[in-house]
């Protein structure tokens, strides 16, 4: 019953600190990528600054599976825990309509 | 300094009407689809039936114009008006890593 998934994560961060979130992401991304079943992400940052989440990542896996192994390594706990003070809200979603 | 922009758009749906929503949907997507400016948009729902937004579209326009031109128009609010009962939290990201 595997299938593809996408992992929606919304992060609630402040403006100000917009540069310092996006350095943090990129090292939880770099490590990811590199993970089985990983597919691709996109990292979104709001127009408007006051939005109640300022990034939204938009991941795909090929399996709830991969996903959740790679998030319990070691090189995930570690590669992420810059992100630890931000706000946020994953969960997993599969495409129902294009 | 337009530039393409990405709504994203979370629902609160309970379960019992995930296939009224989806119907729901696809009749505001079939107006939008046709309207300037749009790219295209996937709709994911939740694997969890209690997450907190059980739906998220991720739809691309070619600019927040087009976009602010499409929803006001009388086409959408007629093709939208099935999805008022639900809760909606849309706001408009640019795609700003991968």
């Amino acid at each position: 019953m595997s299938e593809p998934v996408v992992l929606i994560n919304l992060f609630e961060v402040p403006a100000a600190d917009a540069e310092q979130f996006i350095a943090e992401w990129e090292k939880a991304r770099d490590y990811l990528e590199t993970q089985p079943g990983y597919v691709d992400t996109v990292l979104h940052q709001a127009l408007a600054p006051e939005a109640g989440f300022q990034f939204v990542n938009v991941a795909r896996w090929s399996s709830p599976e991969e996903f959740a192994a790679a998030i319990r390594s070691p090189g995930f706990q570690q590669t992420s825990a810059g992100m630890a003070r931000y706000g946020a809200h994953p969960a997993l979603y599969r495409v129902v309509r294009t």
